[in-house]
């Protein structure tokens, strides 16, 4: 039901390594309004440690960022809200210690996203942003991360994050904020070897219009625009101009060009060495700025998953399609999973319609491993879903849909659980159990449908029950189920049988 | 040169989990000739212990049984022998030190294979033996694993290897010797869920005549044609009426049926109440048997390999197109890679080429990790290598395989290199060098062929002469160089640069 009198707001929040933006948009009729937009430069990238730790400090920063935002945030339904984390917590190894605490700030769940999931999500941004429908190369220079992109309309084809961004690049190359011909020199080319591996790929590929979106190339083309380039187009020449610009100073803080602010000087010099570096590895000629980022792609993203297709359902019928996965089994599993899982309680405090959906992509993909071999298949899906570029889905969903197929069969070796920082163990037990009893009720891999079956759930233990006499004229059944209760029973949990 | 005087002769040994077996043959034209067999009752799987470690007397046994047959092969080329190890050896966490001793005693390598390569070989034997070229399905069941293939021709189409096997069911369901009907029941029981993921398959794709190879279905054949089936065809039926019989007996050292022999009737129930599983779950009408099997996969292969083609040539293909590998760079980091090794001395003591190949392969499919995701696509590479069914190909040599592609780039961690049981780490160490090169030397992925480089190896020292102004010229390769100089250095290697 759409409430027509007051539109939907949906925010997204985007936790980058330099800055924290927050967008808050209306949804009317087909498109979005934006109506407020929030940035806080929070420097998280720069508390981590030489260990991959953030500081205290650089937490505290960051939760002060959030806290703001939250009181913006008031009353927003936990459907209208996505907050994704980039390069930075990506790479901290205490990742869960800054999530743990936001929790308590923020009412919403923090998803770190892969590099590959940051660059089609920027695109997305991007596409929806520009008018243009034509062949697009998007980049976007962050804090940690270069994120690079070819795509069409609002689909990307080629998807590329580096990691190489404008604060490592100055920590690494720029020490104690010393400039020299030499150290610029070094950063291009270091970020030249980063880009080697992609770049004869996508000039191959080519594009229409090569597009920069966030902070770094925006402050590049206000610097430009202030230089007299009125038309903020950024090209090789000009990049080599900037560049003989900055060597002027030998300091990063004593940097005085026009149109660049104080805040953004520190890691300045970096980041006109990677765009250096982009322009000549994939021959750009000029490239022109785009509003569209990150966070404007989760924004789009939320609204198409609520009103028209999720993408990862394609993701999951692609992948399921790539490793030649037996759809009439996976189908069947699917179903009994979902039936199953529909008479099982749901979990307080979580929106059941997330766990369901996971549970029925992983009844969907539970067989992938299969196509590497047969021995421990179970492991090799687990796999291919924890590794795997999957578009739609962030890490803790791929760590979810991967333990979920890891424990589909054999031995319920729960030490092996992976840590997970959305979701706890005890959300994950009734979905483990549900994908087990839907693939032992299949074992037999036969197109009869299945019969009735009940199921009641009270924490540890699951009481299954069978139409009278199905057990009994089916040996092979009884003698799985027979095993499946040893297993349970072995992780401590136990399965009751009755027909 | 084929020396026309006197015929090539070849030898196979199968170390199975209850017989060794050995045959030899003449080369005679385009045809095989066998001129002696040799079997040994060497009951290795009783000797696997609960912590699947083999006991001091089973590896006694094997190797006394080993330096029986290394007489009947003095003076064989070592390009003449192949020694295929399978369910015991794959299971015994001490395997290594079975093959150490071995080698001292046998100088051939041992192989342990995988059981989709066992039951490809067996395939291969049963089909090299009988006339008919129809679709043909072929079960042996061995002391530890029970392969059933699908096959027509030559080409196997349906591989599968399952954990069942004489001696182990006899351990698991008939303790202390002891039969009765519950027993025999349980234990086929157990067959049929090992089963049953695969009977819907082969059922489908159907066979036009069902053969059994090995000792356990040349037993009940023998018994069923002293019993009065002078055709010695194997049905549903007569496997009951068999059941029954063994029924009569109320401990297998009692079993006293025509045409049994002692060393036979200890697993003799148990193999029975597989085949009766077999005939279940496949609804199999009738079995003849066939009297190829392993080791004449194994000598029919060797031949192959020498006139005509190379499976795993095959294998290597089909693997590069199922991930999709970039073909053009696979080849051009391929031709790289055998061009310096070309120049690099061969190791003392081991056949340069079966090393050669394995790079070349390693070669074309170091990037097939890519396919799952690009960071550390090395690791998915070495994964998907390691845990694939990949025809023709043995433990050892995948695991080769995977530790090239493992460590063609980032850094050294020479930590994670597994153990070997053929090859030793410093035979590895060239051929990672060589890969790492290659593919640093193609690491613009451009179509310009590379221009002449030289190589000198010296243990630990290698030094890579490249023509004069390319590297200055080519600040890209440069950087590339100077980086792989660092990884060399701190793994204790070194990696000299002139021009």
């Amino acid at each position: 039901m759409i409430d027509n009198e007051r539109p939907r707001e949906i925010a997204a929040i985007d936790i980058g390594s330099n800055s924290f933006h927050m967008v808050v948009a209306r949804v009317v009729g087909q498109s979005l309004q934006i109506i407020s937009r929030h940035k806080q430069r929070v420097h998280l990238a720069s508390g981590l440690d030489s260990c991959q730790n953030l500081d205290q400090a650089a937490i505290q920063r960051g939760l002060d960022c959030l806290a703001m935002f939250s009181e913006r945030l008031q009353g927003f339904d936990p459907d209208n809200v996505r907050i994704a984390a980039t390069y930075t917590l990506r790479q901290a190894r205490n990742a869960h210690v800054f999530i743990k605490r936001a929790e308590r700030i923020i009412p919403y769940p923090i998803e770190i996203i892969p590099g590959t999931e940051e660059a089609r999500l920027i695109y997305l941004g991007v596409a929806h942003t520009q008018p243009e429908k034509n062949r697009k190369l998007v980049v976007d220079i962050g804090g940690g991360s270069t994120e690079l992109v070819i795509g069409e309309d609002f689909n990307a084809h080629l998807l590329t994050s580096k990691h190489m961004g404008c604060v490592s690049y100055h920590k690494n190359h720029f020490a104690k904020g010393k400039i020299s011909a030499k150290s610029m020199a070094a950063a291009t080319l270091a970020a030249e070897q980063k880009l080697e591996s992609i770049a004869g790929k996508y000039r191959k590929t080519g594009w229409d219009s090569a597009l920069g979106s966030s902070g770094t190339i925006k402050a590049i083309r206000e610097v430009l625009v202030e230089s007299g380039h009125s038309d903020g187009v950024i090209t090789a020449e000009r990049l080599l101009e900037l560049t003989d610009k900055i060597l002027q100073f030998k300091q990063v803080d004593e940097l005085d060009l026009p149109g660049l602010t104080d805040d953004r000087k520190p890691v300045f010099p970096a980041g006109v060495a990677i765009l250096n570096a982009v322009f000549k590895a994939l021959k750009i000629d000029e490239m022109a700025f785009s509003d569209g980022a990150l966070r404007e792609g989760l924004l789009y993203e939320m609204e198409d998953r609520f009103r028209h297709s999720d993408i990862r359902t394609r993701t999951a019928s692609a992948m399921a399609e790539q490793y030649n996965v037996d759809m009439e089994q996976a189908t069947r599993v699917k179903s009994t999973a979902e039936m199953l899982y529909d008479q099982v309680e749901s979990q307080p405090g979580l929106a059941k319609t997330e766990l369901a959906t996971l549970l029925s992509w992983g009844a969907l993909l539970h067989e992938v491993g299969l196509s590497i071999s047969y021995p421990g298949f179970h492991r090799h899906s687990a796999y291919l879903l924890r590794h795997s570029t999957m578009p739609g889905f962030n890490f803790e969903q791929q760590s979810v849909l991967a333990t979920l197929v890891r424990f589909q069969r054999k031995s319920l070796k729960l030490n092996e659980m992976p840590e997970l920082t959305i979701y706890k163990r005890k959300h994950l037990y009734p979905l483990i159990r549900t994908l087990r009893l839907a693939v032992a009720l299949n074992g037999q891999r036969s197109d009869e449908p299945l019969p009735n079956i009940k199921v009641k759930a009270n924490k540890e233990v699951w009481e299954i029950a069978l139409p009278q006499g199905w057990e009994e004229s089916n040996k092979l059944l009884a003698a799985d189920l027979k095993q499946e209760q040893d297993y349970w029973s072995k992780a401590g949990w136990k399965l009751a049988i009755t027909s």
